[in-house]
């Protein structure tokens, strides 16, 4: 029998640095839980492959996907959705892998409802000033687009309080160490061990 | 403003091993919370300092403290008391300073009732067997002893149910590993850290 795996939500205000911190983390060579792979109804670019990139589908696919409640948060940008699919993380899970997901903060909260069992860290930057910086620094965006993300921003910190955790992206690398330190820490909840020190327990008498 | 500290109980069943794992943990230099003082109101022996041993006490003043509501926990062994003074661990969480509790499993129940905020940690043995190898091993106890303390383990360790985290002890290194990691990760909690983020998010407006 494998444990069933944990499903960490990293998540944290526009421009933050969430995409980052998640590539620093899957850098590292002790990582061993599993990337969420999205479903997007968008066409896939050169160099992208079905099962790896995304999981490529029809409109009607992904609609039908919404209907049968297999979508664990899904959004619409522009023509295209794009969506977290449940049976994806459930077998993962079931197979005894921590899943891993990098969302905006509006699909987080969806997941919330839907895995109250799930681990939420809330990735924050320093400051306001701070991310208006980091956004600056990117240089991919221009300075009504910054002012605009940093409005939205301003109104996803406080969601903040939704979450488990806070992660301060002050520094990458420490960002990933906290992040990897919470992982750590979440396999030792009595909910996620009870049953199997219990069981033994039981086989020793 | 100092942050309010944490409160850490270790507590796990009759011969687990918690006073080692206490001592191996305070011994890490690393390690800036502060152990708790226990009040009793037994004789002081050579060598034992009050307010550094223990906080030595009359039973008049013990039964003071308790009808006061100003002990976190306590018990009766033989003809003394023995608990801990609720002031001062407040006094120690409010200057900032994380307080670390080492304590059998009916006291950490009391404090888990006072103290919700709490973070608890049960350490467990390997096994039952294992639990009776090392007690066999410590040779400070007869067989009779030995057999009444295992069987005071196995009603307790179901009582793990109660608490926030597990811990196996079956190598020191490791458990003392653990517990901090579990302090680290505790200390990016939500709830610990959201007021201070928000005060800084209003500054910034």
């Amino acid at each position: 029998m494998s444990k069933r795996g944990m499903l960490i939500v990293l998540s944290g205000p526009s421009g933050v640095g969430k995409g980052t911190v998640r590539k620093a983390l899957f850098n590292k060579s002790n990582v061993d839980f599993k990337y969420s792979i999205s479903m997007t109804t968008r066409k896939p670019r050169p160099g992208e492959k079905n099962g790896k990139d995304y999981f490529f589908v029809t409109k009607d696919q992904f609609k039908q996907h919404i209907r049968k409640g297999e979508m664990l948060e899904y959004a619409q940008y522009v023509d295209n959705y794009y969506g977290t699919p449940l049976p994806y993380v459930n077998k993962m899970r079931d197979e005894g892998h921590d899943v891993f997901l990098e969302i905006e903060v509006n699909g987080a909260m969806q997941i919330r409802s839907k895995c109250p069992d799930g681990v939420f860290i809330f990735l924050t930057p320093p400051s306001i000033p701070a991310l208006k910086k980091r956004l600056i620094g990117r240089g991919t965006e221009s300075m009504p687009v910054i002012d605009k993300r940093i409005e939205k921003a301003k109104r996803e910190i406080p969601m903040m309080r939704n979450y488990d955790y806070v992660v301060l992206n002050d520094k990458v690398s420490k960002a990933v160490e906290k992040i990897m330190t919470i992982i750590r820490s979440e396999r030792l909840r009595v909910n996620r061990v009870m049953p199997d020190y219990l069981a033994k327990l039981g086989d020793d008498k």
